[in-house]
């Protein structure tokens, strides 16, 4: 079952809200790159990304290398070929309140 | 310090012994797509591997987006510009363990 697709409006309002995320792949996902200090520490937000995931049942992209953790959102079920939805603004909510 | 990169003579032992495992970016990296069941196996997996790579102080680049898993090994030490060396061999194996 498809997810509705946030507006144009919505997307701005979002980038608004949450000016460290930034658009990607075409205005269809929102992404933001985490910088910590060694492994440990970015193991540890993404342990505490992966509860919030579970727990909203809707995951994130993610690729980490040592202290590093890029986290991109997109809701796969969003519109006809996915898009952003109300479940990234929610979880780039959560993820925010965490960093 | 630079660590030893593998031989050619290495490398071909590597994947022979460690058939999953693909060679990546010119045969500077080696690379394993893992799929589970849903996310709470692919980050169970993970889990496992962070401990792993904590505990061997060589750790994986990889991206994850809901059951699938896919781990690039290089060592940014090894050689020139890194590449292969020992460690990747070592974290390869303990990881091949667990899946």
């Amino acid at each position: 079952m498809s997810v509705p697709e946030l507006t144009s409006e919505e997307i701005t309002l979002l980038l608004a809200d949450h000016p460290a995320w930034a658009l990607a792949r075409e205005g269809k996902a929102i992404t933001r790159t985490f910088q910590f200090k060694d492994f440990s520490q970015a193991w540890g937000f993404m342990s505490r990304v992966a509860l919030l995931a579970e727990a909203q049942d809707h995951h994130p992209e993610w690729f980490n290398v040592y202290a590093k953790v890029e986290v991109t959102l997109t809701t796969h079920d969003a519109g006809q070929t996915g898009g952003l939805s109300q479940r990234d603004v929610t979880l780039a909510q959560a993820i925010d309140a965490l960093a």
